[in-house]
């Protein structure tokens, strides 16, 4: 035991228990303490990544990485569960004996390459100055061509789990991450006996067990109906690729809530929590929400808002939404399939705006009355009649995830003039993203899996116009959740479930789930208001999103070849002539 | 003679001859004086309109004036004869009797009501508080909905003009601002005795005598072929207006470059200048500017280039060219078929953004280096390849003037990432502009009227990356014209062709002409580039302009509903309901 004070002091029998919830997200980890009988959080715990995301070179060394490249240090993450653990446990002020269990969620889908016993490929001598020994980040986007590759294929051929994932697989998930590193670094595939999620990874760390959890295997490992794409398949992608299933994925998978493992004696000393609790199998921070929000009843739709939005939901039966990131059974409550959808960019896209289109007088008026410029221009925004501003934007800056699903695809507003005014904009964008979430909602709703409530859990609701926007636009009513760490939360219900302290997570959840911070009703005149201009947004989401002029693609297309002819350039300055 | 001292001394017979050419703004009047032998400008005097444009309410009054109103006071263009012209003959150091003549340009269409006598209805008795008694400036906008009616009747009927002018007659012009002073104020419009150009009640003031100038009276008084729109025509549009071309606008037409009169005693007194010297026909800014530019040849257009762009260019036969401002014989030179084109928006555009679009750090960085905001976003758009920042953008922000001739339709831009930055922005924009010049020049070219020299005046020639974007898009050798007040220097060349000192306009311009300030030639390359670009243009013009998505459309309409409604407000603040 170690801490051997506290387990040698006598202790009531009725002492109040304890979960820790630990989230990890993708510049830190976050430990919460969380009362297991009514979900309270007592205390909270937060370490930054030293190495944070690696995009320019390799720690230490002079050795490049690629555009679109984002790499992590997997020793990073186990340095979290030495400092944010024992944070949050001083923080709560309890007894870490009364700690009974451990669950975590991750970003997905970031993956690590291991060794049979869990070792990193970096941590191997040798390795630490090749790129593709390092964990590739959920956002490492350089294995787009392999996609690509992946998606062509198994549409040609009519692989029937490409429907699943809405026609489309994303380059940011495990097979095309795992067939760039075969392809670019064959030696590192070679040594490498697993290619792990980092959300399971974590749990390997904890317990010494590696097991894969049924959320990211369905999600992002393409595992449907217990079986993965055939090696036929991988074969026609790359011969080398044909085993990639067999010796590289393939593994026991453990449902959500379960207990992987139990605390091993390292871990234990790492956290200061007891050898031997129970650690709930891996999980993803969006996901690990929906219980956290008291929203994982068939129907209610959780939405994570951030910079961008990932929606989740379940569902009794597996429809095909077109579209949509993914349809996984048990991948978000054991027992129901899982969907789930997204939107790239949200608070990314305002964020963008604030940055780089709001004039100085905005700042300084902001700064004078005290508040950020996004409070101010909210302000402002929200003095207008809907439809006042006279514009119409598509959020698609950071491109489309889900219906379109098409990352080529970029930003337009329609309908500035000489008196369009900044706050204008900020409201267009605003709008645009919930037009993008009635956009997926219909979706949903189109294919036999409606959506009946809204909740927002993330860093967006407190954003009470935007909410009020959100709920006109979908016309449902809208409720937000008091946490502010609602994944760490998801993740210690997962753990109280994992402990045997409740039955299953949807109990779990209503006893522990967060309250409501506030709901807001749709109101029938905004609601017509924003009818009239969703009509308007779905015609140029059509326009410009489903063929009619794929002038974005293009657009892309014309800057590549632009960026690269900086070696040959034309005469980039005017050449004026004096007659 | 109101100079004795000098017109008592003996003069050498071979003393230099001087005129003066006037150019009446929008904000101000400036004189300039130009020796007759080879155009050098030798003194300038400028005064600013006390009452510059009226339109909040009438002058030392409480009478509101309506949304789009832009009213004058007619004195404020007496005190730039009074002011002006003396103070560009003591800058100059000439003897103001080797001055031989006058010639004047004026905004259009700006219209005068007044009596038989020329005297303004605002300076009668009791009709100072009587907003149609005064100067309707060529932006007044109020008249739409008659200019609507009239393009409605015209097409319905037929009516041979209508061609002429691209199928619409603007809101701007004689007819729609006659007609809504009829029924707006009909007693003003009884009272009135003739309904003048102040291009021509200006030449009237200098000289006793009311003439139309060829200019004005076809391109915004629809003279064609020596008749006006009929009786029959303007009984329709209302009874009371049947006689309005008799009654208040036909008269004597001169043509340009002939002298109107001679200068009166009392204008003598007022400038300073000999008294019976030659007064020369009135006219307009961007008309005069043509000769100025030594451009005056078929084939040459002649574009200012300011808030907005004005673009002329002579041709030797009539052909209907769709959407442009007019075809009038001798509009611009006696002789020859005179063409009119522009585009609304463009350095008001580039204003616009550097004004609500452009975040502090560069303003911060302009400062620091002490230039401008403009100019520091053009050297960084400058460093750009063609293409580079992946953005299309239409020039509309302020209406379409010529080819679509449709001021609901507003800007676009499409392609906007996180990564998209001010410069990118601003050189779209630019290029935005550029395309729309190409888009007139293709409608020339396809109707038997080509283009073959573009010659740039006005303010933003010293934009060199502008220039050779232009040349690039437009793919023509492209000139600038030195002269930084080509109007007053193009007045003055019809003063001297009026006083006799050359045959003609042609030959007075080869002669007093300004002479290039810079040559830019097409760059292959860029051409090349550009012409994919442009490309996109014209799908996104067409998609949005041509009907196939009037969302421009219904976008104002309904920011005009949203406006009006703020009367019976929608709960405007977001209403969240603590649960």
């Amino acid at each position: 035991m170690n801490t051997p004070e506290s387990r040698t002091q006598a202790r009531p029998a009725d002492a109040p228990q304890y979960v820790v919830g630990i989230d990890f997200g993708t510049l830190s980890g976050r430990a919460v303490v969380v009362r297991v009988a009514d979900g309270a959080e007592l205390g909270t715990g937060v370490f930054d990544y030293p190495h944070a995301v690696l995009t320019g070179h390799l720690p230490d060394s002079a050795v490049p990485l690629g555009v679109d490249w984002a790499l992590q240090v997997p020793n990073d993450y186990r340095l979290v569960l030495q400092n944010a653990v024992p944070a949050a446990i001083a923080a709560a002020g309890i007894d870490p004996a009364d700690v009974i269990g451990v669950g975590t969620d991750f970003t997905a889908c970031t993956m690590v390459p291991t060794l049979a016993d869990g070792t990193p490929l970096n941590e191997l001598a040798g390795f630490a100055d090749r790129p593709h020994a390092y964990v590739k980040l959920w956002r490492h986007h350089a294995a787009q061509p392999q996609a690509d590759r992946i998606n062509r294929l198994a549409a040609e051929r009519g692989e029937t789990w490409l429907p699943r994932y809405g026609g489309l697989i994303s380059s940011e998930w495990e097979f095309a991450k795992g067939l760039q590193l075969l392809e670019e670094d064959p030696e590192a595939y070679e040594v490498m006996d697993h290619w792990v999620e980092a959300a399971d990874w974590i749990v390997w760390q904890l317990t010494g067990q590696y097991v894969r959890n049924a959320c990211t295997a369905g999600y992002k490992g393409i595992l449907q109906n217990g079986q993965y794409p055939s090696a036929d398949f991988l074969a026609a992608l790359n011969p080398n690729f044909a085993g990639f299933v067999i010796d590289k994925v393939q593994h026991r998978i453990g449902r959500l809530g379960e207990p992987a493992g139990r605390l091993s004696a390292e871990a234990a000393a790492w956290t200061g929590l007891p050898e031997g609790i129970a650690v709930a199998v891996g999980n993803v921070d969006a996901h690990v929400t929906a219980p956290a929000a008291r929203a994982v009843a068939p129907g209610q739709m959780t939405a994570i808002m951030g910079t961008s939005t990932c929606h989740v939901m379940n569902g009794r039966e597996l429809c095909e939404v077109p579209g949509m990131c993914g349809a996984v059974d048990g991948g978000i409550l054991d027992g129901l399939w899982g969907y789930e959808a997204g939107q790239s960019g949200v608070g990314d896209i305002f964020g963008w705006f604030v940055a780089q289109g709001v004039p100085p007088k905005y700042h300084d008026d902001a700064a004078a009355r005290g508040v950020g410029v996004h409070e101010h221009l909210t302000e402002l925004a929200a003095r207008q009649e809907i439809g006042q501003h006279g514009l119409i934007a598509l959020d698609w800056h950071s491109g489309n995830r889900s219906v379109l699903v098409d990352h080529e695809l970029s930003g337009v507003v329609v309908g500035q003039t000489l008196a369009t005014k900044p706050e204008d904009i900020y409201r267009a964008l605003l709008e645009a993203t919930a037009f993008g979430t009635r956009t997926i909602i219909r979706s949903f709703n189109d294919s036999g899996v409606p959506v009946t409530d809204f909740v927002v859990a993330g860093g967006l609701p407190k954003n009470r116009l935007l909410m009020q926007i959100y709920a006109d636009v979908i016309n449902l009513p809208l409720r937000t959740i008091g946490s502010s760490q609602a994944p760490a939360l998801g993740s210690a219900i997962h753990a109280a479930v994992a402990a045997g302290a409740y039955s299953d997570v949807q109990v779990a959840s209503d006893a522990m789930g967060a309250a409501p911070a506030d709901v807001y009703l749709p109101i029938p005149a905004n609601v017509a208001a924003y009818n009239e201009l969703f009509a308007e947004y779905t015609t140029l989401h059509d326009y410009f999103g489903r063929g009619a002029n794929p002038v974005m693609h293009r657009l892309k297309a014309i800057a590549r070849r632009a960026t690269g002819a900086a070696a040959e350039r034309r005469v980039p300055h005017p050449a004026g002539v004096s007659a």
